[in-house]
């Protein structure tokens, strides 16, 4: 029931053409679905140039090409995050202008091209090479919320000259996501540096104690640099959101 | 807003007192309220006979009076749950028909007599003497509840005969609440002796690998056998609470 | 050794074909059989119109097909959990009335139809499409075991409007069975707008930190709402198996 | 050494006054003292109407006292955190112009009123009674760091009708802390109802397998509604600083 | 019911003096009395010379005095585990004759002599100063229950030759109980050094990342040489009591 | 250097054929081959009747072919545990007398009959059905190491009277080996019914918080039975080897 | 931008021939690359006769070739570890001279003889048959970076007296490192007979609470011997890394 | 048995003053002596300069004074860790000469001046002020050992110029003592710099999810760093016991 719906429905009881307490029980069921409009509502403002996402693990081929389909009749352009290689050319057969990235196992298709809505550059960094498919699958989600990205890989905190020669690129970002396994330390170098928010996504790479990933979330969640809030392991989709939402503020 | 401030709007925009704009820029925020008449009517019902839940840990004995007497005024009886007894003798001089009892540091108040709203009687088993706290928890709450309640004490695994000898208590019971430490296994034992639902409760009696509750908490968990449903560890209030509900299914 | 057995030892002793001393030895081993006469009396009333369950998971399909053959017998009705859907073909060659549910890996033989003995409606909610599977275990075990069951599909916390929209449903339910996996807080919610019991079953959906399901299980066990009783991850049949405990009360 | 000192130093090379090697040797030691000034300089950007924070825990009240006497100098506001109570006497008579927060254990020293800086309103919303104190922590610091801070508080999601009727003041925040304890699921529900960036904050709050705030800490972490990032437990103080640091974007 | 009892019951019914149904009725609780004496029965024969064992910790002064008294007329020997040193004082002006370990926190009272029942020398291993009170509470608990007992203290692996300079007392040992806190190492190297079992006691002695003495448990567990089995955290008693009824084989 | 090669040594010190520094050069060397000797001495004695064991896992068949070469010298019987089935066959053909029990993965080859040295019977009593790898693990090697063996299978405690009614066996055992998953519950109930040594042997049969054998491990570490001693998760082997050298006590 | 380019910039500020607002524009972004030249320089000073090293975890054989196909131009010895035995054959078609060890999954290729620039011998000791990969990975690494090494293996505390027959070889080592799984108690028995450095490698060998590692790291973090320092589970190339620097010390 | 006792049994066997079995049966329990001299000899070695040590926790003031009594005798200076402030003045009354330190809670007791035996600098850094007590619990254990010490405190990663800007102190010391809290992010950062042994120090500094420096040590031991090794938390004196034995390298 949306407020067009509500809107007529008073209507008619001042009109006389529904009683008090009829439309007191239609009124009951309403509650609910007055906040799925209002949802939708804000939900749509938000995806104005922003992409339908599907979450493409544990879903066949088949089943990511029948949701594509679905949200074909919208125009949304569309994000599939987790997609393994594997399920891409019956895809592809559906859908010939989509786009994987075998790192970050994420493919796009675009119906129009994403305008940019956000204020700044979203600054991905990441600590090792192993970090990387982690950082793609942030950029690529970033990018198809309508932001600008940039990114500096391999910078991690045992060579911290190199991240530090790369100061001006830092201090020129809107929002910074920092991608790192192993100790996890690098949003904390990082955090102390600018002056902007940080989201730290620890990354499962590493091994022996480092626990799929715990060892980073743990040490990002106890970060000495205030300022930084941390993703769940392995979340690059997520910090590419929070950043987005971030960076329309 | 309540349903007869909706009834009355409602009147309102029938007899031409209220536009149908102006109703429904107030209906606008009614969801949630009317959610909240919903609740709390369904919870009157729940309530008739049961009584107002105060949490003492970590409430100081003038919040728990200032709380207590605001319920005064609605008659209703009053449970306080883990309130440590040093707490007790400025409530009893605010409420001298108080009683507590200090294994489970539990507190009531009676305004009225308790009316039996469950159907048959729970029945709380305890492993070992220093599971009774909990399980006099469990005791007093469900009785405050309107329920009927039996109780074995002592009954542990490791002295299987003692239980076994309780046959015929164990038979009758409607719902049973079974409440151990150190290794947890009661409940797997009388959920194979019965038919009735079984409430698992692990207590933090134990020392070393018990860790606080957690290795009964597990074992509870992982039962052989079937039909039993566990509470977090001390949680005699959820045990008793959960039985109460299943009491007057 | 069974009542009837007890009772014509008991008559000849009386009749003086046995003497006190043969009798006695005959009794004392008699303790545990009793109880398995007990036991399985008790059971047998539990077991009319239900299945005989099959743990399927690590056995092989020869093995799964050897035990419903001596069920047959008995012309119980079988349920057999957790069932690798490549056992199911030779299975289907010697049973070929069996029916297999792939979500869930649940495999059912109806020798006669469930007659329905629970009293009210079992209804079981689950948060993501990813939980769906243990969901489908719970309902096909609660609809074997003769309770009338609904559902409700992906109706998780983050987009709660989608719950609320169904508060008759949730209302009329007489007990809800809540499967959720990630942070497993559709429990808590649930257990907040209804008066009636809650078995919650945290599932191993999710990653990183989700730990297998531990975090559901955990802030399941937490769960600010009261009422609420918890079952092992993933654990659809159990949950059913209380609900169902619960349903003939 | 700044960059005037540098300036300097160049024209007295231009000048002749200073050799090249005499230059190279003290530039030697320049570069960290560069980033130094560099740093310095945009911190102190981010100063401007931003207490110094002192970190009460573990700091003696003389010692506190004595940091508070350097910081006089510079006449910036001062915020201390996690100040016990007993602490706060010996400070004040030092100080008689400080604010102290009982629950949240913060104190403040205004040299200056605070001037608003952040562009929107951050919203401190949180669970239960208990987790009021890590809330106050976080309102105290966005409001020493030149926020406009507004609160919910008691709006757990056991009872999510009190929390969706204050729709309206969720929805024109412009960042949202969400503080809770024990199953830490309010962060989910408020971040499925906001287009605006969430930072949720695990609190100690609970008992048992709570283990001090772990199990809301990986709810939170994993939370199924997107854009959420995560402080570590307890910690209001972080959460405001970052919440600060989005609030200029 | 004792089997005295069961003779004449069935006695009774040969002569005709109880019907067949009545005894039937009185045998329908028969099955766990008569477990409960068989269980009595072979207890007692364990008993001979063993003490009653009260679990001190959590039962105040007055508690332990009335048990003792109890325990009084059966002129049985009584043995208090984990009694604080300041219940001390008013036990003993209830029964003079005690004999308390401070160390151990273990409370001996004698009213006849052990008798030596065990038939060889259990040897108590200790590697560090720290762990002597658990070595102690096994030893007293070993005495108790009439063993031969010897010890060894401070025989830790980082000074190896300590350890082997006494190889013929090991040699000479029936059973070995080896209490070892921090990396738990020492049982191994005793396990393979002699040829008879061999009991792991972890202490909870160490800090940091020695988790309460979790790491010495794993260690234990995970020994590489065989024949080792391991008891709880700190259980000094239970290992004695292990060590008894082997000793006793 | 043997006890024979010292005396030797000392002889030609004596005659003079051997200079007192020479001497003494050699015996430097001398402390660790001489418990060498010791050891392999007291090993022997051990190994009367006992077989020379291959741990399996990870090893290849040739390598075990080539172990089993080396042992077949000393005419010695061979138990290889851990063995993959697919590395049998070629095993077989270089051994045709092998026997493989498929379940456990043992293999053994007999080159003389096993000679019964344990003094009683080894009693295996496993819980559920998936526990009987595990257990006859456990059963081989006590077999193999010299003991007569007995078995209980499939009487967990959710059906307690299955266990109960075989009392005169458990009466009867000398030791007793007791293997569960799950939640570990049966040591307890069987600790608490006989005055023999139980050794309790967990098993990694479960799902979701079962983690692979740890809640059973933890729960008969805490058990409340005395006189349990436990070996690590699924160690069948561990447990006979620790009951054996209790048996030849 | 190394010395010579500052001292050149100076000389052209000096000689007039740069502006200072222009020098002091390019040495704003000099003190990273300062940073970069000082730490190529003492880092090219460590590498003299070290082994470009390769992580081959993750990599494709192709991308190995390619990072191969860089170094050679450098003359550099090139160190792969972690390198699966399916990727080699490639690699040796393009590298003809490699050797490949399979058990430590090591590859290294020799451009010149590696030169000895260690102080002492670095002993490398090993507990069990399978921890011989990890050892073999310390000891290939430690040899391509200039050290003399030795080794024991199978000197598990067990067995210690195979350990203690070979002190002279302990006794003659710089630095020992003590590579050792299942409980770790190795390296505190050699941290107590030696008084040189040791370094301990857990390994993740084992089974059951073993966790992939963690027990013998703990044991090893809590050894009761001092002297020794851990690296993480199966990183026998970080501890020959810093074995390397401390026998250049 | 020392050398020289046994060069005179030797002798004796020579001259026929003890006959070979006499003295074989006296060898019989040499080894285990020899080993104990050899190592009380090496030990001597490395105790040339060195404190005895006294592990001050769980001992009361009176059993340090006696323990310092004894060694007074052999004028070895004496280094007591972890003793308590108020055990101070007891023991000061017995030993005016002592030195305590109150933040680390060392005492030291010269009786001759501490020789510098170490051949290089060891350089202790810390990175937060909370981190202080055991940098300076490894600084005097250090000087105590006969090491030159320098140190650096206050130089966390989140202000990392901090560190950079003493870049030639970092260069010029033999080996690197890292301590950090928090996320432990240090040595990662340290080790990237330097070509030195660096031995990371986790603290138990931090809150929420630092558990007890848990997080700390696990970013150690992933540290993407080279040649760092990790000792336990808090154990300042076990760093630096490591790093003076590479220091005599």
């Amino acid at each position: 029931m949306d407020v067009d719906h509500l809107r007529n429905l008073l209507g008619r009881v001042r009109r006389g053409k529904v009683t008090v307490e009829k439309a007191l029980k239609e009124l009951k069921t309403l509650p609910f679905e007055v906040v799925d409009c209002a949802t939708i509502d804000h939900h749509r403002a938000l995806r104005q140039g922003a992409p339908e996402t599907i979450f493409g693990e544990g879903k066949t081929a088949t089943q990511v090409i029948s949701i594509m389909g679905k949200i074909q009749g919208k125009k949304s352009n569309v994000l599939v995050t987790r997609l393994d290689q594997k399920k891409v050319p019956p895809i592809r057969r559906a859908f010939p202008k989509i786009r994987y990235y075998p790192q970050s196992r994420v493919l796009t298709l675009l119906h129009h091209p994403v305008k940019i809505v956000g204020r700044g550059t979203i600054l991905v960094i990441s600590a090792g090479t192993s970090d990387i498919p982690v950082a793609e699958e942030a950029i690529v989600t970033a990018q198809m919320m309508g932001n600008r990205v940039d990114h500096l890989y391999d910078v991690g905190v045992a060579g911290i000259h190199r991240l530090m020669s790369q100061m001006e690129i830092l201090m020129s970002a809107h929002i910074l996501i920092v991608v790192a396994g192993m100790e996890g330390a690098l949003p904390s170098v990082v955090g102390g540096l600018v002056d902007h928010p940080v989201i730290a996504v620890p990354t499962s790479v590493g091994y022996g104690s480092n626990f799929g990933g715990i060892t980073a979330l743990l040490a990002m969640l106890n970060s000495c640099a205030s300022g930084i809030s941390v993703v769940n392991i392995d979340n690059g989709y997520g910090a590419a959101h929070a950043a987005s939402l971030m960076n329309r503020l």
